[in-house]
């Protein structure tokens, strides 16, 4: 079945944060229907904005997202990119609408700095999780009820996973290609990147 | 002086081809205005498409880019990224633009597949380059005049630079932050965006 990876857009996100998983998961499409031909792609991939209006991310990418809140299909992977963070974890809107797709969704995942809409949204609670090491401190004082681990490219916690600062998405990328189709496609997804997987 | 860093962008560009290296620049510049706030932004980076209008990116992401071939700003270092450039490399007025360029700035770099673009362009012949490493044997056939360098990161032949595949880009878009403003900034930006920087 179709995984549809939805990752979410929004003024001042990280250009990596985003861009580095939307490549994984459509790589990971590309190189399973060159192995299979017969097959479907494993993953659809699109964007969200909330209102659908070009977002300009951090340094001043500007990207159309494909979808808003109120027109996206049904999401099995929600991603929530880090970048700088502070007009958004007090979006009461934003945040009701992670809670929402979360509680539907197979996995919901952050990068970097996303972690902290995932802690807003109260998904962290109880767990362990990982950010960027320059806003660990900030992350223990502002959600103490979330176990912050160092040093991880990323903790997966079933449901949840989050990973470490921009680059690290990647890696996290390709470990949730490899729990949705496996580690070959994993693989063999960052050997198309030439991507040196930190696969721990 | 501030670098102007200048990415082309054009339909089916490879995400992390162009998001990568704009992650890098726009993070040195931010790292370089912490360590010292009475410095200038050592690179602007932004993007440019033939027409200015928006680009489908390989995948289906959707940019916009900054400027079009008749408003950029003058370039210093020219960034082409791979994906699939069938169609850029036909196209007159795209090789030409990136002749233009090439010729008045300081460093022509292309990630992955851009190689082709640079080749087509004149601007690889008799000279040492890298592309994809899935790409090898059509480049060699297409520019025998061009010697091309496996296993490698990036290629540095002075006024023009080229990457290996996809990731790379990362990699190379590092050794130029490092040729502008010193090793120091480079690995500091690797550290930001926690990237494991093969710096060889």
């Amino acid at each position: 079945m179709k995984t549809n990876v939805g990752i979410y857009l929004y003024n001042q996100a990280e250009v990596l944060d985003f861009a580095g998983p939307f490549e994984v998961f459509s790589t990971a499409s590309r190189v399973k229907l060159r192995i299979d031909r017969d097959s479907d792609a494993p993953f659809s991939v699109f964007t969200i904005g909330e209102a659908g209006q070009n977002i300009l991310a951090h340094g001043g990418l500007e990207v159309r997202p494909t979808y808003n809140f109120n027109n996206h299909p049904t999401i099995n992977l929600l991603i929530i990119p880090g970048g700088v963070v502070n007009d958004e974890i007090e979006k009461e809107t934003v945040i009701q609408w992670i809670i929402n797709i979360s509680s539907n969704s197979e996995i919901t995942a952050s990068v970097c700095t996303g972690a902290f809409l995932l802690a807003k949204a109260g998904l962290l609670s109880g767990k362990s999780a990982t950010t960027h090491w320059e806003d660990v401190p900030d992350f223990r004082s502002m959600f103490p009820d979330v176990r912050v681990i160092k040093n991880k490219r990323w903790i997966d916690e079933g449901k949840i996973v989050t990973s470490a600062g921009i680059s690290a998405g990647i890696d996290m990328s390709l470990h949730l290609v490899s729990r949705f189709e496996g580690d070959d496609l994993a693989v063999k997804t960052a050997k198309q990147m030439e991507f040196d997987w930190t696969n721990i």
